[in-house]
């Protein structure tokens, strides 16, 4: 029988990302009770209720929302499946952890969160990197004016691979499926909305990517209203791991968050010296910090607080991801009151 | 009832490393079932049971012994506590994984050690920092002749903070307690035996601890019988946070841990750059090298293997230590073999 | 009398480069011999003289290129000298090394290399920091394939404080006073030509550079013919030193050349570590480089080569910064093709 | 003719420390002005007084002596001529700055010190690693406190390649011709002296050392008078460079002087980042130093100050070096005190 004092929470998906919110539910957060998961792939779902104790399994979503001891849910399925679940769960007063992006279409993002903010529920996106402690020491170093009045920003976002070419065709190309996460980190960096962007793009590391419509290779400018300027750069292939590294430049100073290494060692030879490579896989480079999110996820129900990602923080990179891709087609900067 | 393909396991001790090992072996070790628990600090020991499902927890270290479910204990308790275990343990057919340091006293451990060896019972003693990656990875690159033939080590282990005056009282001293994390790391990273030692020190941090006996800086040298040269510097307090480095010098070049920091962040501004401190407590530092050494455990039960790190490890840094001792009251060098 | 193994100099401007220049041929570099130096400051002329031994000084720099011992000129006078100066020079005979800009006006350059190319003389343009060791070994992993095919190439370029408001006044704006050089890095780091410019930028350093119709901070996005995507950000203020990093990234890796630092101490309290700022002064960082530029200039004289820094080379960022000015004026991207 | 303003130098000796000395006030320092140079390699000095306009050169080192233009000698010849020539020095009422060790004889130093102090003239020793500005910081943070009361200090001291064997043999050994830098750098970065040496070594890169009787591996413990604990470790071979670290731990902190690299290039690839090495030649890495020390002299002279680095500074190391040399040989820890 659930424990009253803890938040009912079901998780609905079992892959990577969902299986990390099983683990962390079911072991680490102790104000949270996993009741039960939800997933299609029922032979993985068994396996994870076995391991972690969970006493619930279903392919059926719906279940999970019927279920009166869960107070929350955790949508950690494919994309496609997000808009439907998250109007359901709102409409069965279930407080909704949505993995990114909501959506890809825009209007679909709008009329969800209409139907969450007409419910009155929680409602927070998975944009993780928010929680990371490293990307959160930058912003603190801005938000308290340690560097003074924000001029410049840079990021720049480097995966190890490219994801396989059967992802790239339904992932809503590069700007939607990888530069969101800069997007939204350059909002949370700067605290400011962004007006205009301008990108350019290539295809530099596979042919393939091209072949299908998308590019593996980008520099974006932004502009902010507070007349912050920001550069991104993203490739699909970075042959030493993953590189995602921020930079804030102001008027008195600069922070700046470099790549975690794989170890602190160096070597030091004749050729000079050896260091580690930053880690090549987004769960071991990220753990704390989706851990993280789903703590903060938990507590602003327990308090009643607003989440702190919101419906507008997952809406707000995808209209930028639409101004990128119009940028990248017609080659000219495009403001983001042109999109929609 | 325990599932037969795993190792039973009891965890006899219940304070911070012993909380370590019994989170370890309920979540994270799939090859371990952690059967009972056993602490003379019974409330503690009731709470770690339900928030860790653990079926049986009791007083009496016996009662683990007399478990046939119970393949392997852990023995986590105070030092004083450790022969009687350990014996009765072995006695009883356990394999035992044993908290460092066996014992202060030589003989105990002589006694302890052929004990263990008639019973032919597996025995690891728990020198942790071996597992830590960044002091694995320097291990490696001396034994695969990467920086060529040793010639120099360099360790420098500074705490945090000192111990309370209490309990450096019964510590041991400063060579037993602390530097026998370092003697037990200069034989690993050299793979070698020492066989002279030479020690000052001096009470520098606080004159409470020169009042109980004992030093809390201290320089070591050490001889190894392939001719390596060593110095290991100690302090109690370092402010600047858990100092744990070692340098490996060869005739092909160099290899050195420095220390993981709490973030990747710098800052830049009028006065130079800052960035952030190792971290605070031991426990953050070798969260994952306290799994690793748990981990290796196991799997030497199942493999038949030898342990990694023997009874032979466990006793050969408290000779060291006890040669310490005599250096800095005799203000001489002393073979170990002067010792016993 | 000279020393006729020797190529004969005479230096042309007493300021801050023009000093340098004299220091260097008249102490360092062996195989030219300074035999006369030309300022309209003549007590300053003296001065430098007396101190470095100079034969002969002049006000006039005709005197100069009727000087038959004189074999080259260096032209470091204020810009709006260059194209009268290079131009008597090279019609005179006299090889010439002149500093950046050439000229501020696109058709006084053309006219200028047309002269020069006539006459069959060398003619070298100060882009000094191409000879920087650091940026050197980044072009040469470049250039040897070490990082594979270049993908994204980042500049930062920031001075410590603004000029004073009457230089920015006759500058000729940030894009062809300050972003001129790092347009030259970027073509000398990836060995290819840019095609396109896009420039943001704003006021946010000092309100006075707006009002004489500058700005003080941008980020320039630049695509070259071999497909590299390219950003550039410069601010006239960091207030930790003078901030210039490259970074080029590749198919096969990344290469990045950081700042040198004052001093190579750590300080490690409880607050972190600190460590020192880059150089606040140009001429401080680049010592080395100005020297290695006017020993390659001589060297080029002795063996009959093609100079390292053309006048193509000079004429190159000239363009970039009409086109990024016309681009920022604009807000779009502007093809060089459009310029001229 | 000199001019009556500056201060008149002759140096004695044209090997690379002499010539780099030559350099200097020849060309950097202006309260300097050379008068003459002595060497008995008569060719080399005719080609520095030609490249560096020297007006006189001679053989005899007396003929500097009774040169009236000439306040103060630089003496730069071999050890063995040392003593001979600064008694002559300072009869003839000539400033002295002598090279490194004064001499390898301790009743000789003393004789030349007793000579110096009655004649009334400056006499500097040439330790010039306590002018680079790396261990000059870490000096300041020290006698400022800013690491509070100072514990433990650490030396890192090793060469790049052994000197010739010829070398060897007339060097006084390891402990007067290397680690005699480190003594110094040790009772300059402490500001205290050593009461106790301890010393282990070996021979672990040359086997031909070991046979003229010398080592080549050595570490070395200090007791400073005011309780402070050092360890410096000392080779002739590292194959990535001159590397030449300290670090001084206290009550506040610690502060730690690492090594220059060549460049600060880092290149990351599938196999982890790669930066550069320390400079290979002492004159490379300490060439500001050397500048720095005779600036510092000259302008003692000019002040009528006392010399940074005194007769006293030179002999200590001395006695060091011997009791380092006594303690080796009889294994055990040699008090200062029992040196003559």
């Amino acid at each position: 029988m659930k424990n009253p004092s803890k938040i009912g929470v079901g998780v609905i998906g079992t892959g990577r990302i969902g299986k990390l919110h099983i683990e962390h539910l079911s072991q680490i957060i102790p104000d949270a009770e996993l009741i039960a998961i939800c997933s299609l792939d029922t032979e993985t779902a068994e396996i994870f209720a076995e391991q972690f104790n969970i006493p619930k399994v279903t392919s059926d979503y719906r279940t999970l929302l019927d279920d009166s001891q869960i107070d929350a849910v955790i949508v950690a399925s494919s994309t496609d499946t997000h808009v439907e679940i998250c109007q359901a769960a709102a409409e069965a007063g279930k407080h909704i952890f949505c993995e990114k992006p909501i959506a890809l279409d825009l209007e679909q993002i709008n009329e969800t969160l209409r139907i969450v903010e007409k419910a009155g529920v929680k409602f927070q996106v998975g944009f993780n990197r928010r929680f990371d402690a490293n990307f959160r020491r930058v912003r603190e170093a801005v938000a308290s004016g340690e560097i003074g009045e924000p001029h410049i920003l840079r990021i720049t976002s480097r995966d190890p691979a490219p994801p396989p070419i059967e992802y790239v065709k339904v992932s809503g190309g590069i700007f939607l499926d990888m530069t969101i996460h800069d997007f939204d980190m350059a909002r949370y960096l700067i605290g400011d909305e962004v007006v205009e962007v301008y990108a350019v793009g290539c295809v530099r590391v596979d042919p393939k990517i091209g072949e299908v419509g998308d590019i593996d290779t980008t520099i974006i400018t932004l502009r902010f209203q507070n007349g912050v300027l920001a550069t991104i750069d993203n490739s699909r292939e970075a042959v030493y791991g993953y590189d995602q590294r921020v930079e804030v430049f102001g008027s008195k100073g600069m922070v700046a968050a470099g790549n975690p290494l794989t170890d602190t060692v160096t070597f030091s030879g004749s050729e000079g010296s050896r260091t580690a490579s930053p880690p090549d896989f987004f769960v071991e480079r990220y753990k704390a910090a989706y851990l993280s999110e789903l703590q903060a996820f938990i507590q602003c129900i327990q308090e009643g607080t607003q989440p702190p990602v919101t419906g507008a923080d997952g809406r707000a990179p995808i209209v930028m991801g639409y101004a990128a891709l119009k940028s990248l087609r017609e080659n000219r900067p495009v403001l983001l009151s042109e999109i929609l």
